[in-house]
């Protein structure tokens, strides 16, 4: 998506250690309409797929995944990343690890918002070692859905993450994929 | 904001404790048409302010937040809370109490998404004992910034928050006002 990638290379920021910070626009300080915007692609990539909802998780997913859920007219549900404590109901619930963060985190739904049968649209804004993505995939599957799609913002095709969500065989689409972020330049893997 | 007010009336639990559950259309499962609906709203009643940009605080207020800042076509920033690992800049942050988690928490804005000289309008899911709304506040005036209004989706209007907001000369606008729920019964406040 030509509109993303230039705001990455605007500004965006890389850091030691393969980090790219965009919490300019995309993940504390947010830009609405390029949120809209990437809401209307997701929604344009994965619309035949016959989604009944998308799932994210708190919190940096929720702008994009809202705008998609909008523009496909189905709910959006978010995964909380922990019990909170007025969750007392059967939840679906999985473990993963923050790479960021370093640490682990439950990432929880309540199982009456993720009913069995449907199409699931899973957006997120980041795509690393996928542990995020492959966590709420695990949700859906366990409520007995099928995982639609995995529709990423950013994906670093260079870590784990995308081929692990390859080699499952999730239909995933990227908004911006970074191929490379060696000597701080950040470099777009080629579009077909 | 009939809209809001009916779709408690049709969706919302009340549990002991006053305690308001509004999970499957505002803070778990989300209506994406229901979120713009209310961010065009706050828009509407703020929109004389000249609002520069929208903080709101994770998770639940994005949504709402994203789709304000949209319409207003500014910046949204939600402020985190509790410290990322990728944070090693300048914060602005407040320590609130969530009399609903039972647990205080650190709300942290990075200092260069909060600039000097602002009109920032403030929105919020939920206003209960007015923590949040009130750190958000502190947040914004630190930064040498004004708080030109707090837009809330559901305020117990019998709970400390609402007179609290009020008593600092805060502008407060609540979509839907609950004056009571004794008895399990949802009673919204009259309005003007």
């Amino acid at each position: 998506m030509k509109l993303l990638e230039e705001r990455i290379k605007k500004d965006g920021i890389v850091l030691p250690g393969n980090v790219l910070k965009v919490d300019s626009f995309l993940n504390h300080q947010i830009d609405p309409e390029l949120s809209k915007a990437m809401g209307e692609e997701f929604a344009r990539l994965f619309g035949d797929a016959g989604i009944d909802r998308v799932l994210t998780v708190e919190a940096s997913g929720i702008a994009i995944g809202v705008m998609t859920a909008l523009t496909l007219h189905v709910p959006l549900v978010f995964a909380r990343k922990k019990k909170s404590a007025l969750i007392n109901e059967p939840v679906y619930t999985h473990r993963v690890f923050s790479y960021t963060k370093k640490e682990y985190a439950d990432i929880l739904v309540l199982q009456k918002f993720l009913p069995a049968g449907e199409n699931v649209l899973i957006i997120d804004d980041f795509l690393a070692n996928g542990e995020a993505a492959l966590g709420l995939a695990k949700l859906v599957e366990e409520a007995g859905s099928k995982v639609a799609g995995i529709g990423i913002a950013i994906e670093k095709a260079f870590q784990p993450g995308h081929q692990r969500l390859l080699d499952k065989g999730y239909h995933l689409e990227a908004l911006a994929s970074i191929a490379s972020l060696e000597g701080g330049t950040i470099r777009f893997t080629a579009e077909d």
